[in-house]
């Protein structure tokens, strides 16, 4: 069993952005500028954006990180958006979710710019990936692939089952994988809560992965012999042993089937600083390969 | 062994509208308006955008055929379609593909208001259908789903085989198939060139969707005893006995894959026809329901 280290993986990636960005600068060109927009002081969020505006910073890029007060209307977030789809300074931005209840989701992802759409979440994104075409490709789908990447992991012909069909992760990995690519022309299938006989087809994969959102929900019965297991879950259970009284686990118990799987991402540091790593890799394509 | 007559559905679905277009109408609508831009005169384009414009008489929806000369250049062809952008008379439009090789397909789909691709082919329909937000559907897989709903045909966590990954046919299927709706909630595994053992994943589909472009390619040896089958190719070969010298043949053979079958579509008749009642109810929903 080998683990998919993403943390060092997504450093690896970060690091290679940081030279290409030097590059660049030295040759004139303008730094990229990712921006960020928080709403209210959700804790998780707190830190995921705070991840997000650092790494960047490490590696050479502007960022601009916009917090607005949890009480902020909609039309005043939709306002910021439309200043930021204008602002040529600024190469691509995220609006941190989840948003308060009194913020349409749906109607802040449409007001964003597909074209500095960096999260991937917006429709014509969504479609362009679909249909094979130019994209920005959803953060955590394009993580997982560039992880099997890195690691050499074949998956032309392979059996892959995709276990959640989430619009953020499952649905579209399960897209991408499937489609005639370097990583992709893998057979693959996307299970969910309607899905009958579970065990059996997750059993039948070659590379599984796991975004269903249960923790410790895939048992070693659930996994074959030499399998790739991805596991994108992560939760917060109680531990009385840990000094901040809590650990993360993922959707996969990982102590049972690591031993029977031949790569296994950890969680923490799998599949999550793979996301920061697409991210930072949409925003450098969309400063310097404008769509 | 029973028939999906697509041929008769489709025509139940097309009395249906006609009977809600004359309600409309009585109650002082207008009619539902369909243009169709063909560019030269390919012999199966023009056999098929003459159906879709009688199928419009039949039913009293307004209809427009715009034949354009086959050197009509690109830019002609996007200023015509920009007209119809803004045609307020015309509720939704297609141009009927293959287009002539001096002209890029992706530009004439990219240039169609999606709000009037009732095709369904626009990256903002695709990826609001992958989102599971409401679009038009492209019009095969909605026909697909709509058969399966008129006879009855559970899909809910039932295993699906989607045999053939294009952009127009495949890939919408499986996405459609298996999100959280009516027709769906099943486990979908896209099947393609590159999917090794073939036939062993076919023979595991309680529902087999067949898009792979090639003559009877799926024989009794793919197909589970009892299987609801869907064929969606359609080739011409030649035969001396007929009196037009072709008769017309999918990719499932039939007479072998038939007796083994629950249901099973004829071609022609099966879902050809389906592809035309779909497209007129993306119109009809254009016209009552703007989005």
């Amino acid at each position: 069993m080998k683990l998919l280290d993403g943390k060092s993986t997504s450093l690896a990636i970060q690091q290679e952005l940081a030279e290409m960005v030097n590059n660049k600068v030295s040759k004139g060109f303008k730094r990229p500028h990712l921006a960020a927009i928080l709403v209210g002081e959700d804790g998780p969020s707190q830190t995921y954006v705070n991840a997000k505006v650092k790494a960047c910073e490490r590696i050479g890029f502007e960022s601009t990180l916009i917090k607005l007060d949890a009480t902020t209307d909609e039309a005043s977030l939709l306002k910021k958006i439309e200043s930021l789809n204008n602002d040529k300074s600024v190469d691509g931005f995220i609006v941190q979710l989840p948003l308060p209840d009194h913020i349409d989701e749906s109607k802040v992802t449409l007001a964003i710019d597909p074209k500095k759409d960096v999260d991937g979440f917006h429709p014509m994104n969504v479609g362009n990936m679909t249909l094979g075409l130019p994209a920005f490709l959803p953060a955590t789908p394009n993580g997982i692939l560039e992880l099997l990447k890195r690691y050499n992991i074949p998956t032309e012909g392979k059996k892959c089952v995709v276990l959640g069909r989430s619009s953020i992760v499952g649905t579209p990995v399960s897209i991408l994988l499937s489609r005639k690519s370097e990583i992709g022309n893998a057979t693959v299938t996307l299970a969910h809560s309607r899905t009958k006989n579970l065990p059996s087809i997750c059993r039948d994969a070659d590379i599984l992965v796991v975004a269903i959102g249960k923790p410790n929900f895939v048992n070693a019965d659930m996994v074959k012999e030499g399998a790739v297991v991805i596991d994108v879950g992560i939760h917060r259970i109680e531990d009385a042993t840990k000094k901040n009284g809590f650990r993360l686990i993922g959707d996969v118990n990982f102590d049972e089937v690591a031993p029977k799987s031949s790569y296994i991402t950890p969680v923490p540091g799998g599949v999550g600083p793979m996301t920061i790593a697409s991210l930072l890799q949409n925003t450098f394509k969309s400063a310097y390969e404008k769509n």
